[in-house]
């Protein structure tokens, strides 16, 4: 038996929760006899069929990862050579919290973009097109947009539509670094097409949405990544006992159990939103997906993390995040709302 | 229910096979409440431990990946810069099975020395080692070796220590890519540390072993490998839900479980082994871990493979590579030597 | 014999005029009898003693690379590893105008830092350095800054010598490109070695100033850059005939031929600048160096490039560059005055 | 003036070398007033059209770079992405003498194949023609070869047209290392265009043809290399004034210099060569075009050292290598038999 912390993980992030149940059946039912690796066995392919049914995609490609990271730098470097730009947002987890990851493997930079809490306006495309096959300089050629954001904005189902429009009319591809999109789909109440426009690659994660790990990234214009299961390969997240990645993927799409979890920590995220204004506190965001962020004072949060990890992303900025997940309880909310109005006081 | 394929897929590979009861009943009992992300949890730490133990490295650092390529990736690429080599076996999987991963990552070659069925000759590295600090020649850095080897060959105790301690001679780290370190251990039936000498770095498999996924870590003399928690992230390998990944070690590796299950695994492929040569059939390798590996005209490899998926590694030779698991049965081997004794007369 | 184009090419770029006298001379002057290629010779060593000289840098080692763009991949690669940021201006050549070159042979990112036309403040420093130690995240490393910047902008001995304080403060690197250092050590009139403070590493240019081609690059911290030898082989840097770059260093340094050849070119840049503000048009940045800035509506920039080719950076913003070399004439100087004057009432 | 060195570099390599009379009056003459950079110069157009006229490849394009390494690098990386395979030889430049400069470039891994002092059979690509489409190996996607070879032999018109028709059969692009194209040419005595057969890239070595510096590209079939500029740029091997590469390749290609000058260098070594074997010693390799290479024991290429600088390439095998160029002399070649005589009695 295991210690129990002194400090409670309920809001570090969502991937300090469990397993959902419905994924961790998954696996383990899938745990029979041998069967071919590498994603080509029967679990694998209606996984697949799953994933491209709910974003409404027949003719996607279909691949998973183990990681949002993965996923995103298997997504970037498959459309990019090292002279093109990945263009971003200035809070993007591909920029920030990936160790440069996308970019070692692509050869390529990323140019973060000003945002409004990772909400891009379609004009700043516009100035950053610029010297279009001039040698000298490198060349845009994909935007990386997150839904949710990680500042736990959504993305409105025309206002990305009317982006990705827009950045497909400058030649560039699109990708939606989906890490969090569920809950932008629970959120927006809308089909998940709709929640991700017409993205060329979309990447799923199934990690922060209650799975064990596991990214499903959803090729829908196979031509511009001609070359991505080589990147996958290449970076070692092509699993060899694959149906224990995809049996989640096939289980939590199934019967809206991802959009369930996702609704539950949106709510959660609601409760203690809501809480935390009551407190007098200011919300640095709006709360709108799961993630919420509250502006603290150094004191103040020292005396939170007498009870609760948090994440504090930036270290001369005042914003502290909480976030919930399937498994965060009401109680978990009353608890941070006391510690909350304890440390107001500090 | 998936439809049973007709192929048995029984000897493709010893990722073919589902998880070990134990492993799976290890990620069940993980699942519990919330923790810490990123290997930060009182699980990865006692995981991290058991791995220091078991090959008696006490002031070792230990990591964990999702993938052997991911674990090669990742020993590798933190040893060298662009202009170094890393020194491989004609046959090694870095080489010949990672689609140039180790290479796009590091930036540095791999040179590949003639083997013995993946045993290499001490000499090999002093053929190799020239024009040292010559600016117009690359400069070999690290060697990599693997136990047991690509062909089914396992390394003896005094053989690796004489090996490695000529690599550290010639000023070269050593890699020992452990995808079937277990295999070799329960062959040798000598404590863990003997099998893999005094290499500086050593890659642990986990999924061949018996489990869902998972690669360890163990980084032995960290000076020689100081940025290797970047390289993980920077790959998509460091797992948020890091409990999941270092809770089957920590299972596997109590009791003996790893070693049974790759005893049992050695077992088959003897027994395997025995059947084929009694049926007048040539091994191309001899048979010393859990790998079996025999001289098929190409008539028979068909015959062979309308009951059976084996990989046939090189297109331009004969062998046919048959791999026994933890869940191999004897049924399984028995089936085997009837379909090949029925391709012999084919 | 070539036919005279129609448009001018004198204010184009420096790189635009032809070699120095003293430059070509030296070339000729080294064509006699084989020798040591790749910089083992005589002419070499005398000239990288020069360089050394003229820094003040007794310890340096010192290189030679064919451009500026070569220069600055070497110094700053050897300096980096993939996990790690450089730090440069919004405005940096490195960063706008080398087609992502020293990302693509670093690995490394680079973070554009907003500044005062190249000048930047010390405190943008401060809040770039977070996160240090997060695997996550990438760690800034070295920054490098312009002498004269892009934009024609001087640092002063005391503001550069500050910056380079508090970056060693932040335990960051630096390295001054100084493509147009020359221009710079002429318009400030001191000693070279303090127009670029205590550098770790400085590029100096040579074409820009009057040669064929050619940087020196001076390594004044060698333990930080331990491999930069096998960097400018990697990119096809290491002149075989090696006297031929170094000849004209040689020859260039001595004399002060140099800050002779830059001052001249200053002050065809100081005349035209006047002549600019007097025709009551606006210079958008001011000139201290060799590059004249001005604001031109796009109908008027149209007019003079019926005259001379000019360089308009951005074509979002009206700023056009005027560049003066060291064979910039009066006459060319009234020549651009006499179109700048018809544009102006275009 | 510059110490004579006691030791004569008149063999070290044809690029110890001064440059040739007409490569230095071209620059010279090169040298009036401004022009456009970047190759966008009237003096640069002419010299392509050259090059393109000396091939016979009216629709190819032409860049030039500073040097052998540099042009290979960019052949070479505009041609893959990091998955596939670049085939070499086993004494392939590229390969042994380039410190990893076109993988650290483009990704991805050369491959040796065994050859005949540099001359490659056809039937090593099939043998490496393995795995296509296989995502978990690399994929050859080009070959490499050198004319003349590094070991100083010739491929013969009708040798390296059906080696590059195998290699185009077996959908290889092909580039031809042209670093000692003049030599080839010299010694074929055909028009250049049959020496390098069908190949669909070409570098064109001026160095060690008696240039300063310099190498053009020949791109013949571009679609295949699109991005080649880009690559050129991101190496900063751009020239900004670009006549001084360029004018050189202009006045060499023209009136047969080039020829003149490698024929002469070739001449000398055969002059060499016939009397190293008058000596009673054995060369290694045949001498075909500008090389000559001679088994030596250590002692005696320790005599021979003490007059003449020489490259013995591989410290485990006795050949030492003697260059001629366009600037031996037949005194050279006496002074140089005279050392060998004596060596030979040590």
């Amino acid at each position: 038996m295991d210690r129990v912390p002194a400090v409670s993980s309920a809001f570090a992030s969502d991937n300090a929760a469990p397993a959902h149940p419905i994924a961790l059946e998954a696996v383990v039912a899938a745990n029979t006899g041998t069967t071919t690796s590498y994603g080509d066995d029967p679990i694998t392919q209606r996984a697949a069929d799953r994933v491209r049914d709910t974003f409404d995609s027949p003719n996607a490609d279909v691949l998973f990862a183990f990681t949002g990271t993965g996923a995103n730098i298997i997504a970037l470097a498959s459309a990019v050579r090292p002279f093109h730009e990945i263009l971003c947002t200035d809070i993007a987890h591909s920029l920030l919290d990936e160790a440069g990851g996308p970019t070692l493997v692509s050869g390529a930079s990323l140019v973060a973009l000003p945002s409004d809490d990772g909400i891009l306006d379609p004009a700043q495309l516009d100035r950053r097109i610029t010297r279009r096959g001039d040698v000298h300089h490198s060349q845009p050629r994909i935007v990386t947009i997150t839904q949710s954001t990680e500042n736990g904005r959504v993305w409105q189902p025309d206002g990305i539509a009317a982006f990705i429009d827009h950045a497909h009319e400058l030649d560039l591809l699109v990708h939606v670094d989906g890490s969090r999109i569920a809950n932008a789909v629970a959120a927006l109440d809308v089909p998940p097409a709709l929640a991700v426009g017409d993205a060329d690659i979309v990447t799923i994660g199934g990690t922060k949405n209650g799975m064990l790990f596991g990214d499903a990234i959803l090729v829908r214009r196979p031509e511009h990544f001609a070359d991505i299961e080589f990147v996958q390969k290449q970076i070692g997240h092509l699993a060899s006992k694959h149906r224990y990645v995809s049996a989640q993927f096939d289980a939590m799409l199934s019967d809206g159990v991802w959009l369930q979890a996702a609704g539950h920590a949106n709510a959660m995220a609601a409760r203690l939103s809501v809480g935390i204004t009551n407190l007098g506190l200011h919300l640095s965001s709006p709360t709108e997906a799961n993630e919420v962020f509250v502006d603290l004072p150094a004191e103040a949060l020292d005396s939170v993390r007498e009870h609760f990890a948090v994440h504090a992303p930036d270290p001369h900025k005042p914003p502290v995040r909480f976030v919930c997940s399937w498994a965060t309880t009401e109680a978990d909310v009353e608890a941070a709302l006391k510690a909350l109005a304890q440390a107001k006081t500090v």
